[in-house]
């Protein structure tokens, strides 16, 4: 078995213990609220782990020549697992604002709620209801990563380095939160903002809702825990960015091109939301007038038809977007490895954090 | 100035240097996110303190006896000031969860974010931005009372301690959030239920919501920084959850009969929203069946006439509901102070939470 593989297993292991903790909790409250565990379950059983493993490989980085053989400490598989809970609550309040119906091919959270409430004929309005008790989740997943994350760093016995990670997770935590705003307000408000700031403000919302978070954060957490120095900490932020951004730019072609079978959303979802995407900024720079208007009027309309999807993905593609972002794409990951080729790391990290920079910049889901 | 004063004026400065920290990182993101420091402020800026002040009197009824004199430690004013920021996290999704206009007279956070939306001719439903840009504004306001806990805590030096006082915070934030849900479930499946269990609903959702979460727990917070021993918790809480209960049996009865120009809400409120309180489920009890229908049939319209508001405070009044909700409150206080009379702590704690349950189960705000 593969390091990054054990270190999945034994978060998942990590989480599930901690909801089980919880349940025993929530039964000695009421039965009612058994749907909080069992929907937490199904949304933090598998994924793709990326943040636990880049704040692994963020520790391995800086702590493989002096460190025993022992395996990894707690501490590290509770600062991984508390990032994923975390994003297990980011997803469940970003459906709410999306409105999205699912999650990985499952209802979203919201909508779970919501038929809970049709099913039982309940008075009130079912959306409504569903919206309530997806914000409630989120709230409860948002407190138990940070129960986790206070065990781990507890658990290290050192308050410097448990404060340095702290900082970290504390930075990343309100940064992410000010980059869903910012995405959804360039959704909003984009056509009352100078044509010219347009790229740069869709460039500004995916280092905040995304890069940092995703995978900068997760390594700098990781390599606090481990006391990692300037160096490394440095090291790790300059390769982390432009794999974030990278990251992120994937995701964007995949939320307009993605294979619903594989995304688990439908085809052209970004579209009907009408993202903001630097997808779409340099795709309104190539098109002309007409077509970008075109563009324009039928973003974010959530009754595109599938052939007006297809216009709309033909149109973005012909621009020449697609290859431009593709190569930006290529120009971050080339960046990011030219940091690891330099940086003052372990060898094994390097060779990971290689291999983990080609999974999440190629990804197909 | 009374200890109470000094400690509410310490929180409120502590609470504004965050904010100013919080605001100097903002800055560097985004001068679009200003709404989230701007409101924080607003939401922050007064209120009753009740939690700050239980955590206060929980520190120093277990502390008086052999601390010295240089006033209050860093840890319990950073404690109690994050229970103030986790209660405005919980004021701004409570206001989204009841769909409120107001809280303290002023627009509610989803209300304010929806008015800008609207002032400034953006895309999209105004009323739905509002509400994501208010679920944002509580997650960061949750994490932020989590940087003070922690900081707090960290800085008591004592591991043993900070654990003991993290375990009440995090209970607390979970049963909290639970209790939450209860509420709304009530309201809107109450009609499923069995007409013997309503009353003990109700009940629950009293415990959970607001009696452990307003009084014992910022007490059982306070007592644990202080190092209480078992017999000092056991009381503190013994007072606490009793006068916790009034404390909520209080607002339910303001939730009715209250006065807007003082609770900032209007009149019959709760009756607009359909909260199923304690008050509601004896009413039902007393009501000669067509009485109790009218009342099942009007509860939760939110375009109820100010007439028909008064028809059913009336009914509700001639129930003789409200005279025993009187006394079932006058009953808990009395049991909170019994406890009070013999428990194990300072003297001063013993007269000024003494003073405070008066405060808290008579108020009319």
């Amino acid at each position: 078995m593969t390091e990054s593989t054990r270190i999945v297993e034994q978060v998942q292991a990590n989480i599930d213990r901690t909801l089980e903790a919880q349940a025993t909790q929530l039964a000695e409250v009421s039965p009612d609220l058994s749907p909080f565990i069992d929907w937490s379950r199904e949304l933090l059983s598998g994924g793709k782990r990326f943040r636990a493993l880049f704040c692994y490989w963020g520790w391995e980085a800086v702590t493989a020549t002096d460190r025993d053989s022992l395996g990894v400490p707690a501490s590290v598989v509770d600062a991984a697992s508390a990032l994923e809970m975390f994003h297990a609550a980011a997803l469940v309040h970003d459906d709410i604002i999306d409105n999205s119906d699912t999650r990985r091919g499952q209802p979203a959270a919201h909508r779970r709620f919501q038929r809970l409430h049709s099913d039982a004929g309940w008075r009130g309005d079912a959306a409504d209801f569903g919206r309530s008790g997806a914000l409630l989740l989120g709230d409860l997943l948002l407190g138990w990563s940070d129960e986790l994350l206070d065990r781990g760093l507890r658990g290290l016995g050192d308050p410097d380095l448990a404060a340095s990670a702290r900082r970290e997770f504390n930075r990343m935590r309100t940064e992410v939160t000010y980059g869903q705003y910012l995405d959804l307000l360039e959704e909003r408000s984009w056509h009352t903002r100078d044509e010219g700031d347009l790229l740069a403000r869709a460039h500004r919302v995916i280092v905040y809702k995304s890069a940092k978070y995703s995978v900068e954060a997760p390594l700098a957490i990781g390599a606090a825990i481990g006391g990692a120095s300037l160096g490394q900490l440095s090291a790790l932020r300059d390769f982390g960015l432009p794999l974030g951004i990278a990251y992120q730019l994937r995701d964007d072609l995949l939320g307009v091109f993605g294979d619903p079978e594989l995304t688990g959303k439908p085809s052209g979802d970004d579209l009907r939301e009408g993202k903001r995407t630097v997808l779409i900024a340099l795709a309104r720079n190539k098109l002309p007038g007409n077509s970008a208007r075109l563009l324009d009027e039928l973003l974010g309309d959530p009754e595109l038809t599938d052939h007006q999807v297809q216009v709309l993905q033909a149109s973005i593609r012909e621009s020449g977007a697609v290859d431009q972002v593709e190569r930006i794409i290529a120009h971050n990951v080339e960046k990011a490895r030219s940091v690891l080729a330099d940086s003052p790391i372990s060898a094994d990290a390097r060779s990971q954090l290689g291999t983990l920079a080609d999974t999440v910049s190629r990804r197909s889901a």
